[in-house]
């Protein structure tokens, strides 16, 4: 079991995507914040199903409600626990599922993990919606990193094959992301969203889905943030990160390319610009030793393509213990990876809040 | 502070590179145990300096200490701590490293964070030394796995540009890792270490270093271990993972490659074999929802090229506050990839223990 | 921030007295496990304020809500999140309580703590309404425990001066509980009942409030039940129940009498009955060495009496720096006892289980 | 398992008896900090056995290496471990004890909880010698509050029906304890020492033991430490001081005696003296709603008599399984009192700046 994360922001989570309701409890929080609830609806808006004609029908209004931890929006040192009210459920559309594991999807190890009980209904709790309470931590979060001056922006670098353009990683300038919090598909040069979108359209024609890349950056971070030895950034924001469901890989600055690499290429020389030590290139992707360097904190995450198809796909029966065929009814995300990218900025936020909080004791 | 690890099988390391010992606690492990002196010996001989030309000059006999939770070699319940003693210090190597950090160490970082009382000498504890230690534990969770059955292999896929051939990750099968715990370079085709070791010693020859990419491979793993939310496998493997000096990314199953994929070709189908439920592809890696799905569980990690190079670099006077030149004196590997292999088998086995054994309750 | 309790039925609470909700998280229930209703709603009667003549006249029906963690009453492997809305509040009651901080209430420390951002109303988180959420937990717990064969009664020992009988630790039969989970005032002696009524008319009618000692026995418990070093029974016994407010002291099996004995007397000496191992006295009180020793598990908990009394108090204003006169207005309970019996009858029920699940790895 | 205490201060022991060493590993030390030698080897010196007539004549010089964490006595951020070798054991004594259990002992149920794996020698991981470790910790602890002005004194208030003087709650100077970390047995009135060692005499001449009550004060806590819900102050302390053997009860403040009392007696009334806040009683031993109030912290623990005694004893055989005498040989304190008290004290200083610490954050 492990439905909470964090030491000093510490959030628990809870719900399955067709409970009554799903939440989060926040133990942490400084008393005295003013709770900002246009960045949690903002946020909330940005993670919404049924947001534009490639994500799935399902609409879910969000609306939330904070049971506890304030008086009138301000902290008062309680935990704050919000809820979000399941309502457009159609538990229907799964009952021919509990025998017929989904290809990809948790059923079959969750079928075993479980002992059969465990809730099939949109997925339980391995449901990608668990990560809209995290939007309501996730914002609270970034907005006291934001406070602290550190921002977190991505963009989606590639879509199937459709790639946006390079970028610099030791030069990175926050007007790049000027309107990327606004945008579904926040890239650099605008162009590639054409590209990606006609990607995803191919696929939904097909009745398929598909993967792509998120790249994320954290601009601003004081310089020694992260714990040695097993609470490295890496190994928590990594940690974080694969909670989203469909992650399938990570890397940090310059990442898997590093392999290929000599060390004379690959190491990033210091010098002084304005008092201030910088690296002339950013291969450690702003992390060394898994500590912050002060250099812009540069990842890449992996997103599988939606594990729900319109075509018939091979599978087992359960009961009968033979082989089968299954055609996967109901409304499905064509990509997952506009709005996996919500929840990676999200968990980040939580992920860096807990431990710069860590870094200030 | 996070010098501790997992919950049911916890791990608690201390010790610098240059400390007068070096070691670790594990709480949890049970009484009756008889440990298994064979195999810590084997991995520690596995991970050691100075085992062949491409690695670091430093000579540690790393012999370690039981210094409490045995009686006679059997587990009393009582928590095991077994210390290393540093012996092969040369901390005058260090002496003037105080004042410039080293490009792509931890040594600016550290200085910010630790106020400048950091422990300098042989990167203390950033030093990949740090996982000695690790060994002792890793040997004793790989013990323990092993008598469930499970069993963990790792291949070096790639030094620099040299590549190992491609596996097929749905039909892995245990006899072509047969010498993987004897060799150095643990491949599969054998000519691929001629050209790995190629890669290395041009990187030598030029003052210089190399980075290379590890593949992991985890056989008979039960299915449904892993926790949700925030405890999936990925998460926790990743984090562990990236707790060893020099990772810079990590990825399971298809990897970064699904990105690029459609989900018709990236859902792998379940079938039932000998009334067994298996899939026929792997792209999943053996993990789904992060959960173990019981296929082989494959993930490759990138590390970087040592950090430590003899050519001159650029970096900062700490006390000048200027631009300075730095040129590293001492023993380092090459490439720390083999020695970082051994390193990641370990930890893992210490990871997937702690799952196995949060799974059994 | 601490409101998180347990490793293995690991326990999150939320709320304050007057938020629009009040509740609780539980993680690590297993799958399959059928919601014993019954049980929590009795024991939630137990608890419930305006059961007696001396409770305080609050009514709240306290029926919650499961938001997550079941289908149709039976676990499903994801946490489970229960709510009990708060209605009957008088927040007005409590206005002018913001600068006189109430004597022997958490209000000035929890002031400085929250830098007066702090929720006043109604005690806050303070309150012993935070208790309330507890029972639901604690009534799985305890159904968790009787599955095992487990069983928890208190009696009331004291109220003021008037006492019941004294009672033999070597020899608790679960006969003379009969009646426990029924009575407001549950004793062994039922003409203790009369007098302990009287002690607290005589203090109502006074404006005054009376404190007590509750009594806890735990049947059947395994032997060696318990964690060293630092998570013996009495430790995590302990800390659980000195989070009900209104906890002075706590003591197990002789107690504070023990430091006046020789060993000889103290000491339990073993014998076999029926091919079991029992002591033939039980000063340990069923725990020896931090372990359970299968003896029955006794011990004693200290309740001061209730702090907000009728009678004008001597406090301090906290605005204008001096001291001034206050008078308490609101419902209150003359004597906490009978429910703070409950309260800690359920937190020892989530702490043995605990362990006990610890103990079962 | 835990032998892991502490959040912020987080200390993780390790030993048995008669292991090689014992030790404890303390991550959260901030770098920088010299280390108070005298004040660890003046504790060291106050719990040792050996030290008077009462007491073991087990002679250890418990002289420790300091293995990790420091530069020359300065800490440098990692993990501080301290080891002290196990040198003057005489395993032999206990040969004959495996198959019998000592009454009041954890021998019974450790035989249980590990199987009979459990190291017997000396008591293994359940003797008191675990608690020397915690006093190289709980000096750092203590050191490190002082520098925040707090201060720990303890008394011993009882040894069998020898009582030092009452003594004023609300009234603590600190003068009366300016000989208490010299004293073997420190009270407030000097009379009381006599007619304690002669209770300690009488029981030893008959091969016996016994116990006593230590009184703990701390002094210019700050206002406000502690963290609701489940880490009152109240709650971490006790958890710590039930972890020393042979506690068997805690109070705080007027503790049991509060049972008896009326709420217009027992509330302590706020009033203003040189612009600060105090209470003209302190019933609440400086602790409200389980945080600090800012007067001197005031708990009383019941400590057992010493389990091994010299006179024959009932037990049970386990092999045969039958009913048994047993005589116990080896060296034994006749009352563990003067030397609980240190480790009281120690357990205290660790758990308070855990707390004190969180509160700063």
């Amino acid at each position: 079991m492990s439905y909470s994360f964090g030491k000093n922001f510490k959030v628990t989570l809870f719900g399955q995507s067709h409970s009554s309701g799903i939440g989060l409890v926040i133990d942490g929080i400084e008393a005295g914040y003013k709770i900002n609830r246009d960045l949690i609806a903002k946020n909330l808006d940005r993670r919404r199903p049924g947001r534009n004609e490639f994500s799935s029908p399902r609409k879910e209004e969000d609306s939330y409600e904070l049971v506890s931890g304030e008086v009138e929006d301000i902290t008062c040192g309680a935990p704050l626990c919000a809820i979000i009210k399941n309502k457009d459920q159609r538990s229907k559309d799964y009952d021919n599922l509990r025998d017929m594991p989904r290809p990809s999807h948790a059923d079959y190890p969750a079928y075993v993990k479980f002992a059969s009980y465990n809730d099939v209904r949109g997925g339980g709790q391995f449901s990608g919606r668990m990560t809209a309470p995290l939007v309501i931590g996730g914002s609270i979060a970034e907005d006291l990193l934001m406070k602290r001056g550190i921002k977190i922006y991505s963009r989606i670098k590639s879509i199937g094959l459709a790639e946006d353009c390079e970028i610099n990683l030791d030069d990175i300038k926050e007007e790049n992301f000027y309107d990327f919090k606004d945008q579904v598909f926040p890239v650099i040069n605008p162009s590639s969203r054409e590209k990606m979108e006609a990607e995803i359209l191919k696929a939904k024609e097909e009745g398929d889905s598909i993967g792509g890349i998120v790249e994320t950056f954290v601009l601003n971070m004081p310089v020694g943030i992260g714990e040695p030895f097993f609470d490295s950034l890496e190994s928590v924001i990594s940690h974080a990160v694969f909670s989203v469901p469909g992650i399938k890989g990570i890397e940090f600055g310059s990442g898997f390319e590093a392999a290929k690499m000599l060390g004379s290429t690959h190491n990033d020389s210091y010098y002084y610009e304005n008092n201030k030590i910088k690296t002339s290139t950013n291969n450690h992707g702003g992390i060394i030793g898994g500590l912050s360097s002060g250099m812009p904190i540069v990842f890449r995450t992996a997103v599988k393509p939606t594990s729900s198809i319109a075509k018939i796909q091979d599978t087992v029966s359960l009961k009968e213990k033979n082989n089968t065929k299954l055609e996967i009814v109901g409304r499905h995300d064509t990509s997952i990876v506009p709005r996996a990218l919500v929840a990676i900025e999200m968990i980040t936020a939580i992920t860096l809040l807990d431990l710069v909080m860590e870094g200030e004791r």
